[in-house]
């Protein structure tokens, strides 16, 4: 790949690279040491356990979030020159210098999926360390004046919907989002990208059995509230308890059996008319408004 | 492109078909005689006027819709098989035969974009007739119990949000979305498949200037209400009047300055924390069931 520009950076990334120290110098507590690995999924990188973000969004929150491991950063002089400010702020920020690079238009196409809109920049990193059950539980709340929020996506796989979810959750408060270890989205460009951010700052934690991880919750607390398009209760009608969980299941196929066994209430979306599911990420938002956004409005 | 099958219907699709005729005979009032054309669009037909849809739900729903003038139906046995009962309800409500013909996935794979979800069915339309504004205005009501709403969309591109977009303000009851003319998503395969339906039952009108589209939809006791992340006042402290028209802006762009001079109001979604802006989709699901879904909260 040919790469122009002044500032070109050849440092080799190296996969063994340890993340960036941190201030004090201490591990961070609940944090898992073996990344998951986005194994397949377009921007990731199977095998070598790296990938490629891209988005302005994506790039600048990845670069500003102390936890992500940067490998290098591609940027084309339209990015360089309109994104000046804030670059200029993140590199003041850091404790290494940024490898980054000029380049091209299509050499970021080359590294990117087809199709990408990467705004000019492109950002290899390493997958986030992410905490497990027991860290999200510790570091959850509730705060004073709303509720802890847990959301766990049984099984739903496109990466835009899981980004925009991702957003929404990031958006609304919610303390963390579980999913699924198979027929899952991973960490990946499109995924990141669609999160606009949100991915540096929200907890995505894979779970290897969702049933146990809902046992897992309730023991802690948590109310686990499914959404199931058949249910008779209306989400509006929820008491709000101090620690929720809230349940979606993928379009189509809804809440598997186990996982819906574990709720200990099912509701609906006050849909009407001859349609009655939302797309799941419209569908989460709008839960989650309910749930955590409009807080306010009883005060 | 090779057919399969003993279904095989040889009718050449006609450019100049007229609609199926009306079982009263009488014209559409309010809806015009020309299409909108979606130039360019992936699905879409540039120059023929014609599309793809695909997917079992937009396919069924197209199939369904009385109003909707078929070209041909391909479908794979594995469809044909798993949809035997709706597509057997759906021929038998008929006028005149389905033009279907068995056909292998390589066959619709040819004729859709690329990496388009089919599900076994691609079906062959004609761009649905729309109403003009003033029957908008005269179908939408209000109802006894809740408001007329109108969604207008300022140059919002993305197919797959927009189409999500109608699928949620369906399902909450908007009136209708308008759009933009320029800058906007027009009908095509990606955006009928993302309404997942809905594209057949709201009307999609696209606007040749959005600004004065609210000056007549205020001559028409209208509140026009803009969505601005910058906003003081939050949604739900809006007074709910018996009608009114919800305005949202492209993500990053926002509600261009005509657009913005229009609204009676501005309003913000309560968000908090490092993310502020939700992907256009949730956002739009978010406020209309603010202002459309949680009407029996308030019984």
């Amino acid at each position: 790949m040919a790469i122009v520009g002044a500032q070109m950076v050849k440092r080799k990334p190296k996969q063994t690279a340890r993340r960036p120290s941190r201030p004090d110098g201490s591990p961070e507590p609940g944090r898992r040491r073996r990344p998951r690995r986005p194994a397949g999924a377009p921007g990731g990188a199977p095998g070598g356990g790296e990938l490629w973000l891209y988005g302005s969004h994506a790039v600048l929150a990845a670069l500003a979030n102390p936890r992500r491991r940067i490998r290098r950063l591609l940027i084309t002089d339209e990015a360089a020159k309109r994104l000046e400010q804030p670059l200029a702020e993140l590199k003041a920020g850091r404790d290494a210098a940024l490898p980054a690079a000029r380049a091209a238009a299509h050499d970021l196409a080359q590294v990117l999926p087809e199709g990408a809109v990467h705004q000019g920049l492109a950002l290899q990193v390493a997958p986030l360390d992410q905490p497990d059950l027991d860290a999200v539980i510790a570091a959850a709340g509730p705060r004073p004046e709303r509720p802890a929020v847990v959301l766990a996506l049984d099984q739903v796989t496109d990466p835009q919907n899981v980004g925009a979810i991702l957003r929404s959750a990031c958006a609304f408060g919610v303390a963390a989002v579980l999913t699924t270890e198979r027929r899952a989205a991973v960490e990946s460009g499109a995924l990141v990208k669609a999160a606009s951010g949100a991915f540096e700052h929200l907890p995505y934690v894979q779970e290897t059995n969702l049933a146990r991880s809902l046992d897992r919750l309730r023991e802690a607390d948590y109310l686990a509230i499914g959404l199931a398009a058949e249910a008779e209760m209306p989400i509006y009608a929820v008491a709000r308890p101090a620690r929720l969980v809230l349940v979606l299941g993928a379009e189509g196929a809804g809440l598997r059996r186990l996982t819906r066994e574990r709720c200990d209430l099912l509701v609906r979306l006050p849909t009407q008319g001859p349609i009655d599911h939302l797309n799941v990420s419209n569908a989460a938002a709008v839960s989650l408004y309910e749930l955590l956004g409009t807080g306010s409005r009883t005060e």
